[in-house]
């Protein structure tokens, strides 16, 4: 397997981004070839710094570096030489299966679009985020690929959702829910009413609307939302945890009898943090894109960045875009209202 | 002051709402009368369970009530003896200087709306609620009232989010941030980029777009969003403390030394919990309609109604709204494109 990694992509690229790369290496022999892509000076004194050879890497120069600050749209147009251009370049060309960035996704989906087109039958791609319950995770799509979706858009983030959730994480013929604010039909905005309604006719199996009091306690195995609802829960949900635990944190330490118990409840602690640890998922999918793209957090530690990359070989392994293809070509043929073609 | 309770909402109805009037009634002499508006049997088997007997308690019978599963608009509309309308009909004719509800939020809206009519200037009211970081509490505005809002709209919760901040909770010229994606500018679906630019030109100390990451780090003081996010947040915040604690309470479990320093560390354990305990609020004014409307949560234990009705007395001392139609005067006299009136 062939990956490009937008080494200059994240809060702390290139360091982070090469140390993560130099890692995955080392653990994961099935990596054919891992290009570095971004500046070959700053990868390279990274790769220096660490000491590193293997045949397998290899530094793809790229001169340009789309910042957070910058507009994704007008980045990918103007910025030709941009590194995650670049990576995507290598998927395009064929040199790479899978692309992984922990930069900006906004430009990383617009790469993707632009370069590699969405699959026939979805319109916009979506993040596959991975959220835990007690026992299991579920996914919700979109994590912020999409700002602004249409009913339309959910009905396909559903479908791809289910597919990735059956083959991936395993959940036979996976329940659905979309994300709302009230469980009664009618409850939502203009979108997810109209969606709603979609969804119950989809065949899929639609459970109905769930609200954030269930999210983490009754969960669908797919969540389905638009973009910015998924990426405001997704990261409320992160921030909520870290406040949590710090607040906690603090009230611990304030006597030394706490602190006590602390100490000697502190696998319990454990145990938690890294539930909520985004570092153990490294990176989530942009479903329905016509190539492999991980999109890894900003900040991206060195072990995140690594499972980042496992992700992308774990996507390539399982070949999840034929099957997207089918499962939507399949709903597109039972409620297409298009004429059949003229003979 | 005189106070509407709908009896009859919520999910523990009528018992947690008669059993938090009688402990508001105890607590707070400043209370002349209190109408329990509901089923006058269920209201008055309440009363006679509880032993409790105090002139200034009124049984107001109405005969229909909202359940979770009706549509607001048409419930409101149809059933006109509803104890949600009932309540809102002695604010609107003055028997009441302010509604208390734990039922269904949407119906108290609509009712509101119909009954008393937006403020001059605010064309939907909208849900003001408070969330704690660290040290202090912020002001996320709208809860949920409009799931679906525009710029406009936006700007106005904004002004109303910061005469609440200001004269209730005591911040000097209060910060205001949207709710987005991203910090940048540029970041956010259709109508948080118009908004962005309203909230940037309308004098207001505006700092910005707010990501999820930061909302409970570095807050404004005022949080922007519309009814359909701020709910999905609200209720996820609720969830992830929920199920983090719940997860924590169930690894503190697993063994004899990890229970013995749960005990020892306990009171941290018990702070925490009263931090995200929303029964501390018992309930949030629903900002910009001519009167004064309490939300209470659906789930509302005794303490949380008898909370509820405080801060009915507070709003009601604050005499928030001629200080929200000033506000919004002056922003819609600098920036209003009307035509002087023709003389």
């Amino acid at each position: 397997m062939r990956i490009a990694l937008d080494a200059m992509g994240g809060d702390y690229a290139p360091k982070n981004t090469v140390e993560g790369a130099v890692l995955a290496l080392k653990e994961y022999p099935y990596i054919e070839k891992l290009f570095l892509v971004g500046d070959a000076v700053a990868t390279g004194n990274e790769l220096k710094r660490l000491d590193f050879k293997d045949a397998r890497i290899e530094i793809f120069h790229a001169s340009e570096v789309v910042s957070m600050k910058e507009s994704a749209a007008k980045a990918v147009r103007h910025k030709k030489d941009a590194s995650i251009c670049r990576a995507v370049d290598l998927v395009k060309n064929g040199s790479a299966h899978a692309v992984v960035s922990a930069g900006h996704t906004g430009a990383a989906v617009v790469a993707c679009v632009l370069k590699l087109r969405t699959l026939k039958g979805i319109d916009r791609p979506a993040i596959a985020c991975l959220l835990p319950t007690q026992n299991k995770v579920f996914v919700l799509i979109d994590g912020g690929a999409n700002p602004d979706s249409n009913p339309e858009n959910l009905v396909q983030f559903a479908i791809m959702g289910c597919v990735f959730s059956a083959h991936v994480l395993g959940y036979n013929n996976p329940s659905v829910a979309l994300m709302s604010i009230g469980e009664e039909d009618m409850r939502g905005n203009d979108v997810t009413k109209e969606a709603f309604k979609l969804l119950k006719a989809s065949g899929l199996n639609f459970r109905g609307n769930i609200e954030g009091h269930d999210l983490f306690i009754k969960p669908a195995e797919v969540v389905v939302c638009d973009g910015f609802t998924g990426n405001v829960v997704l990261k409320t949900t992160e921030a909520v945890a870290q406040a949590i635990l710090s607040w906690l944190k603090r009230e611990l330490f304030r006597n030394p009898v706490r602190k006590l118990g602390a100490k000697l409840a502190e696998g319990a602690f454990k145990s938690i943090r890294k539930k909520t640890n985004y570092e153990e998922y490294g990176g989530v999918p942009l479903l329905g894109v016509n190539g492999v793209c991980i999109i890894a957090h900003g900040a991206s530690s060195p072990v995140a960045v690594k499972n980042a990359i496992r992700a992308a070989t774990e996507s390539i392994k399982q070949e999840i875009n034929p099957k997207i293809l089918r499962a939507v070509q399949s709903y597109n043929e039972k409620f297409s209202a298009a004429p059949p073609p003229v003979q």
